[in-house]
């Protein structure tokens, strides 16, 4: 059966658009190649800029190949890769191939050998290299100057030599190969920034939260606690579907629940560690934490609906919470969230004016409130998680 | 002169490789062809996802050719799109192309207009929009089912027909394309949401770290202006090649200077805003806050460097700083530079104990110590800065 080289390029290209990581990418032109164009077997050299080597990627194809563990990894100054780096030699990749049988004649050309001092040793340990991999033709992949890779093709099933069209298609889908990957590894370092970045961020702000935190002496610990239930509250709300939310609310739930207790930095500290009841007076005070810390990050456009989480996560479902006495679905499901854990871990721990609760009298309480002061899809779920042991 | 459209294509594919603007991208291609292929003019109408239309992008060529201005945006119920969009058309996109000759010929064939209703008034207003943009080919793009784009090609200078392998040559640049652009967009969205991720970690790091600096009544606004004028000197250092330092250094010393106070926040308030001056025993405490600062942020890896800056920014260039007494080039260089705009801030505000120096006075006192207190460096660029009025 013949093969439509252009059709299996665009095949080819269609794919390797859609994969962004380098490795499956490589597996997958290894495997098709093996499976389209019949040869024995296929691999691909790869360079890995951290271990600044050429990690091998080989598919065993039908016909299996031994390849001696130690090769997986290939050192820049193996003979291979300083044939393939060295400019003087591309005039001997026959437009972007270079195939076994041209090695000899090479070598029988004492002209070109005595000009470059090196080929001969080179062309030799070349030799060697591809009789180690069973290789008939070795195709280089350059971006910017710089040998990305190389596609090495073993005998084809058949018995036959290679057509130069059956070249040109492995050229072509070489170059393919190098720019896809290239794009790849760029994707890779791009999506390592954003993990990186978003660590950082969140690790942050919950540093400078635990601080601002431990000025209030009776929380130990409670934002932390609080983020922890409220992302696996939601995640449960997720699964089960009883929510429908786009993929940024689960960091934005995990900043707006780090900052919820915020504006605790702006009540004065005899009122928060008092140890007798409050007076009006100081409930008023403390009562305006929500505001003030929403006020704290209100200028940061980014963390619209976080700031919701942090304003309202004193509202009661029923209406009567502060500071604006929203009721039901108008108080923000962020928000809501962070009222159930909130106090959920208000009750489950000590305070100056009553001792902890335990988990079960805790969750009990906050049922006892479903739809009264806390949203019952969230009260349902925090019930559940409690049934699981996963409280 | 016969065109090498092998090495054509592979020339466009190693410059789109590098090129991660879609704009800019397009503006290559289509001036290439243009160019390369001696045609009279080509043009690419690309979809933007935020417009929800097709933009055209068009390269007037030799010969110039006036697009009513209108047209620079194009519908998605447009003609043209629509028979590149109906999947019944693509029995008639020759092998990727559709040529202008080909539309008469499906419009004489009674038995294809029968079958399909609106093919016959899509066939027709294709063909209008093809003389408005004296286009004799198109080329579709798709991704993923999707039509990306649409390649359009005028008339040849020769005045000659396009050749079967010429048109294999533009559908494939026309798929390569596609990738590419389909690659640049998604390399824009992530560099847009580094961006956005950037702005949100310092905008929040900043409004929680002037939360904690509002506890100093005398500081008001002091991390800001450190930030601010940090910032300024260190590019000057970098611009005048008298510091060699990474891409991320101005970002970390923006987050240690935002930060180095933070540790004040475990400094008692009756200590950090006493009037008069202070015992040895308050001293001792006041000047514990770069270490409690650089521990609050400590367990954060990728602040590394920041954490230096918060930590010694109170150490004197001649040794006699705290905490550790460390001296000249062991001192951070980011730590260093804190040092002087911390100190410099310090003087140009009013304090309980003394009025504020004006911004000659302070520079002076600064200048002063260059080598005792202060790193020589930085002093040089705060000097330069101060006389060029960037102060």
């Amino acid at each position: 059966m013949k093969i439509n080289y252009k059709k299996e390029l665009e095949d080819a290209a269609r794919k390797m658009i859609l994969v962004h990581r380098p490795k499956t990418l490589i597996q997958l032109i290894v495997r098709m190649i093996v499976h389209k164009v019949k040869v024995r077997h296929a691999g691909i050299l790869l360079f890995n800029q951290k271990l600044n080597s050429y990690i091998l990627t080989v598919s065993r194809g039908r016909m299996g190949l031994k390849i001696p563990s130690g090769f997986i990894r290939i050192d820049p100054d193996n003979a291979m890769i300083r044939f393939f780096t060295n400019k003087h030699n591309y005039q001997y990749i026959d437009g972007g191939a270079l195939v076994y049988s041209k090695i000899g004649k090479i070598l029988k050309n004492r002209r070109s050998l005595s000009k470059h001092k090196d080929l001969k040793e080179t062309l030799v340990a070349l030799r060697n290299q591809m009789n180690l991999f069973e290789a008939v033709v070795c195709i280089p992949s350059y971006f910017q100057d710089k040998l990305l890779g190389i596609l090495f093709l073993g005998k084809k099933i058949s018995g036959r030599h290679f057509h130069r069209d059956e070249l040109d298609f492995f050229i072509a889908l070489a170059h393919d190969v190098a720019m896809a990957i290239r794009n790849a590894q760029l994707f890779e370092e791009l999506q390592e920034q954003i993990e990186r970045n978003k660590r950082m961020f969140l690790e942050t702000t919950k540093a400078l939260a635990s601080t601002i935190d431990a000025k209030d002496h009776y929380t130990h610990g409670h934002t932390e606690r609080v983020t922890q239930v409220s992302l696996a509250i939601t995640k449960k709300l997720i699964i089960t579907n009883r929510i429908d939310v786009d993929s940024a609310f689960l960091d934005d739930l995990n900043i707006a629940a780090l900052l919820h207790d915020i504006g605790k930095i702006g009540v004065p500290e005899n009122i928060l560690n008092k140890k007798g009841e409050l007076n009006d007076e100081e409930r008023r005070k403390i009562n305006e934490h929500p505001l003030i810390g929403a006020g704290i990050i209100e200028p940061i456009e980014d963390l619209k609906r976080a700031i919701d989480g942090v304003k309202y996560h004193h509202e009661h479902f029923d209406g009567t919470g502060y500071p604006e006495g929203l009721k039901g679905n108008r108080i923000p499901l962020i928000a809501a969230i962070i009222a159930v854990t909130d106090s959920y871990d208000a009750m489950t721990t000590n305070r100056p004016y009553r001792p902890a609760l335990n988990k079960k009298e805790a969750v009990e309480e906050i049922r006892k409130f479903s739809g009264v002061q806390f949203h019952p899809l969230v009260v349902k779920a925090l019930v559940e998680l409690y049934e699981e042991g996963g409280l």
